[in-house]
């Protein structure tokens, strides 16, 4: 029995995750019929009503078993993403407002991926309802990292939650924790609502009316990207756009952080050593692109302005612009493109590569060098002043050799387009790391549609394995994994 | 006592290595005199003179303690190729023909690490003596490559050097190798001379007079890549480059099978996983190279030859072309730049990241996959059929995130010049894996002089790093290699 997989509990679960988006999809459904689009409204109802319909059916026959192993959360995860996705992008097909299924179903997975990279064009000439629809399933998918936090990646060798579960526990006993994973997954959804409702709040006192807030919040706090105009927010004034800015940045912080400020730890939310690198990086990428821009602009305040949300609008891996940052001389698009891959915070809604992983990397080398100075010092990576278990050192590595190959893999099989190399590895590099835009022909004022299908489905799947820290697609892709023994 | 590092012993070696360079010296110096070239003659005869007193003047005080310890290797090796390429670009000041001293500098380090990045756009217009002393510097560095794998890589976790040992020794027994590592040098040395002879004959038969055939076979067997011609080689008979290409592709093989070919053992030869990965990558990429551009040539021999040629030339990291590889379609030079990672078989004078590397880390993410879907499973990663020491492991994933620090700091630095991404990032994997030529304003039919000086002396680095495999030219940076405790 152990050999195979339990498909019946992946299907069955695979269920659960239809009917959660059959009542998702009333909201864009209520969204149209407010806005007068009844046709969208219909089509969004009609979505809600497959979608229940699927989920019934599929769930009809309970699991004999239920054990979830490493294989079947990988896979469940997965499919979850990608059923979500095939789904959420029937309505765009069926309002004949993007009208290729690949087309749609890459805004829909770039939507619940959250990257935020696009194939419109011309997005303000979306219904309403599309337009909802599309945010909300950043917001969605941002809710849906932190399930996949605490439920799937313990099983990947942990290295990544561990704040988050140290936060937690006192003890470095796993018994004790397991029963307290409800409780933090539930704490952790009312952080995120509360910072929702904060930024919906905060966006409406600026002057946003409830819509173009609620799409902007989405798009924030989930790190999507996704905006409702065609030049992004460039057109948003500037107290907006910084404090769009501060909501980015929050969301990009580990959320161990909140957690410790609710539990008033103040000492432990600040000595986190992730989010002291994060401010730091933060901090120095923006301090020499305003050395780099400033000419370009006509205040220093202007060019701080622009840099800012910048460099935290990549670094979160966000990827809304108020700015051509494609036309920035070459010093600030490189410290773009590097924060691309560094990527947020582990424990946020942020991808990328992971600060926390990016300084276990650094350490280790800096090991290293030690002791090929001093080769009698004895010497351990610690983190946060714990010594870091070999697991989550090896885990690393592995996560950066099967980073590479991917991305190295992506990059060929799109160059098939013989488009210039500069867009093809930044377009790799906004998908993989769930940002959004590149630089050139998938710079922030262009977009995704002038790849073929082929490619697009390449990106498809870099999104999600972006998304999913890259074992549970990889995965999916193994026919040993499928096998019957 | 042992907390120091011993400079005196460092210092006595690198006077042994001036006094070696004197004698490199008076082989341009003869060809001055052949070419009656008498400015020129005493210019490199003048430099023997000074690498002669100067190595004798070092060398004056015995060291009192001839303990090396890893850091002083390192800091000697790396000082060596310094040191070297300081007095080697001398010649090229005095004689005017590369007026300012880092394009010099620039040049003979590209010559000593068998890169073959140049500065010059005219190279037909140095004098013969200075043409074979650019072309002699690939030797010598390929020459000293064999020395470095012998006496510094066993320091640095061994990984890669472990092929060559094995086949020495049949015993896991350290002790038994060391009497004989003089004797595999000797072996070594007297391959790389055969090589050498060999392809001297072949292109003195193809046509080529003796100075070019010398000057061609050095930047061959040393996978350096300098002509002497404006044009590379693409003026040379398809013969000829088909003569180069086979020879490139000798040298870019493990010499372990040559051993094993010395002493019969044809099974062992052709059983090393490294040098069938090579020949598979070789066939592969060419021939999906021959299949994107065969269209772009007459015949589809030509297009054979070309595509050949071009994916041996880069994955050896030798760098002539006989093409303009940077007119092809994306996927060609897409595969090109990925080749230019990889690089050649460790053992070899070839550089880059090395194909023993990297099959370690394709095989490292394989069992992980494995054991994610079969977790009961156990698997080990073998290579040749030896389980890998856990110590290989860790430097292969250590020397990945050295390199990728490298990198990125590289691009970041060299991008305050302002050019293009990808002419900086292929600049930067051209130097650091000592190929040559990059793309776009780097590409084969340019140069490297349009980088400020600030940016080749980072290139410059990185030709350094490359070719000592990272970690001695790192820790020459670090203050704590040279203080006083």
């Amino acid at each position: 029995m152990r050999g195979n997989m339990n498909f019946a509990v992946v299907r069955f679960i695979l269920g659960w995750v239809l009917q959660f988006e059959a009542a998702f999809f009333l909201l864009p459904a209520l969204v149209g019929a407010i806005y007068r689009e009844p046709r969208e409204a219909l089509v969004y109802l009609a979505a809600a009503l497959i979608s229940l319909l699927c989920g019934f059916l599929v769930k009809l026959k309970k699991p004999a078993q239920r054990d979830i192993y490493t294989r079947e959360g990988f896979a469940t995860v997965a499919l979850s993403w990608l059923v979500m996705s095939i789904f959420g992008a029937v309505p765009f097909v069926l309002t004949g407002e993007i009208p290729h299924f690949i087309d749609a179903l890459f805004e829909t997975v770039s939507g619940f991926t959250t990257t935020g990279a696009s194939i419109l064009s011309d997005v303000e000439a979306l219904s309403h309802a599309s337009l909802f629809w599309r945010s909300f399933t950043h917001w969605v998918g941002g809710m849906g990292v932190f399930v996949f936090i605490m439920a799937i990646l313990p099983l990947m060798g942990g290295g990544t939650t561990m704040n988050l579960m140290r936060a937690e526990s006192p003890g470095p006993s796993v018994g004790k924790l397991v029963p307290r994973v409800k409780d933090t997954a539930k704490i952790l959804y009312q952080l995120y609502i509360g910072i929702t409702v904060a930024g919906t709040v905060v966006f409406l006192a600026c002057g946003l009316n409830l819509f173009d807030a609620l799409t902007t919040i989405f798009g924030t706090v989930g790190t999507g990207g996704f905006g409702t105009y065609n030049d992004s927010i460039v057109s948003f004034s500037p107290l907006l756009q910084n404090m769009i800015t501060l909501f980015m940045f929050l969301s990009g912080i580990n959320y161990t952080v909140y957690f410790c400020l609710l539990r008033r730890q103040f000492k432990e939310a600040f000595s986190i050593e992730e989010v002291r690198c994060y401010f730091f990086i933060v901090l120095g990428s923006a301090a020499l692109i305003v050395w780099n821009i400033h000419k370009l602009y006509p205040t220093l305040g202007e060019a701080v302005r622009h840099a800012f949300f910048q460099v935290v609008s990549i670094i979160t891996t966000t990827g809304f612009s108020t700015a051509d940052f494609d036309a920035w001389p070459q010093l600030s698009r490189t410290i773009l493109v590097l924060l691309m891959f560094v990527g947020a915070c582990a424990g946020s809604t942020g991808g990328g590569f992971k600060i926390s992983r990016v300084l276990i990397l650094l350490k280790t080398v800096r090991k290293e060098l030690t002791i090929m100075i001093h080769p009698r010092m004895v010497k351990k990576i610690k983190v946060d002043g714990h010594t870091l278990p070999h697991e989550v050192l090896r885990a690393t590595n592995v996560f950066l050799a099967v980073y590479i190959v991917i991305l190295s893999a992506s990059v060929l099989l799109i160059s098939l387009d013989n488009l210039g190399f500069t867009t093809n590895l930044t377009a790799v590099a906004a998908t993989l790391n769930n940002i959004g835009p590149g630089l050139e022909l998938v710079g922030p004022t262009r977009n995704f549609s002038l790849f073929s299908p082929f490619s697009k489905c390449v990106l498809i799947f870099d999104m999600l394995a972006g998304r999913l820290e890259l074992f549970p697609m990889l995965i999916l892709l193994l026919p040993s994994c499928w096998k019957k023994y």
